[in-house]
C-alpha cells in the first residue's frame, strides 16, 4: 500500500500544531503561576536578530497553511500577522486546524509529481510537490515549531521532548 | 505515482544531515576566526538541563540511523556516543550518510504498513512504519537538527535559515 501525499502532509501538520499549542498552554500556566506576563515570553528570542516566539508560531502556522493549499492546487489563504497575545495565536492555530481537517485525500491525487513554482529567497524555484513538501515545507515547519519550544525552554519553562513528540 | 517510504525517508535524512554538517563547518570557521575553541560551542546548551551541541548532533544522527534500519527490518547499528570533537562528529555523520546511501528502495517494500514495536519513554508502543517515520522519527530528527542550529545561533554564529534549508 503505497503512501499518498495527503497521508504524509495532513497528519504531520495536524499533530505538530496540536503539540505546539499544548506547549504554549503549558508555558502560559507556568508563567501565570510565577506571575510573569506571558507577553514577556512571546517577545523572547534566542538572539537579537532571530524572530521572537510570536513570529515563530506565525511562521509555523504559515507552512502548515501554505503546503496543503499549494499541493491541492488552491490559492494559499492569507492571514495577516497581527497576533500579539496567546489567545490570538491559539485562534490562528485553530483556524489552520480547521483548514487541515477540511481537506480530502482526493484533492491531492497527482500532487507528488505535479510541478510547483514558488519563490524561495526571492528566486523562482520549480520542484515536484513531493520535493516541496519534504524538503521545503517540512524542514521549515519543524524549524519554527522547534525554535518556539527552544525559546520557551531557554526561558525556564518546564517542558520536555515528550511535549514536542507526545506518545501517539 | 504514489510515494514509497524509501523516497520519504532516505532523501530527508540525507539532505538534512548534509545541512547540519555544513552549519557545523561554518560555525567552526567563525570560531577559528575569532580564536574561540570550538569545544566551547560543542559544550553549549540552551538551558542547564538540556543536551549540549555534541549530544544534539549525536541524537540527530541516531534517528537518521535507526529509522531506515527499523523500516527495512534490520538491526539498528549501535554507535557509542564517544565523540568530543568536530572531526569526530563529522565522521559520525559521514558513517550515517554511507549507511543511507547503501539502502535500496526494494528493502522498504511494505514498510509503511508493517507494524513496529519500539520503546518510547520506557514503554512499548506498536505502530505502523509510516506512523513511526512521520510521527516519531521525523519530529525527533528535526528537533535535534534545529536545536543544534539554535545553540549555534544563540552563541552568535552567523548562520541563517538558508543554511538550515538550502535552496535545493
Amino acid at each position: 500500500m503505497p503512501v499518498s501525499i495527503y497521508d504524509i502532509a495532513i497528519p504531520t501538520f495536524h499533530k505538530q500544531l496540536a503539540s505546539l499549542e499544548a506547549v504554549l498552554d503549558k508555558a502560559a500556566e507556568q508563567a501565570a503561576a510565577k506571575k510573569i506576563d506571558f507577553a514577556v515570553y512571546l517577545g523572547s528570542r534566542l538572539y537579537p536578530d532571530m524572530f521572537n516566539l510570536t513570529r515563530q508560531v506565525q511562521l509555523a502556522t504559515d507552512f502548515a497553511k501554505a503546503a496543503p493549499a499549494r499541493l491541492a492546487g488552491l490559492d494559499v489563504p492569507s492571514f495577516p500577522d497581527v497576533e500579539t497575545t496567546l489567545p490570538e495565536l491559539k485562534a490562528r492555530i485553530a483556524k489552520i486546524q480547521t483548514l487541515l481537517a477540511a481537506y480530502k485525500p482526493e484533492q491531492f491525487v497527482g500532487a507528488e509529481t505535479r510541478e510547483l513554482t514558488l519563490k524561495v529567497g526571492g528566486q523562482e524555484v520549480t520542484m515536484s510537490g513531493l520535493e516541496y513538501l519534504l524538503h521545503v515545507a517540512f524542514p521549515n515547519f519543524y524549524f519554527h515549531c522547534t525554535t518556539a519550544y527552544d525559546i520557551l525552554r531557554h526561558n525556564g519553562i518546564e517542558i520536555g521532548k515528550r511535549d514536542f513528540v507526545p506518545r501517539r
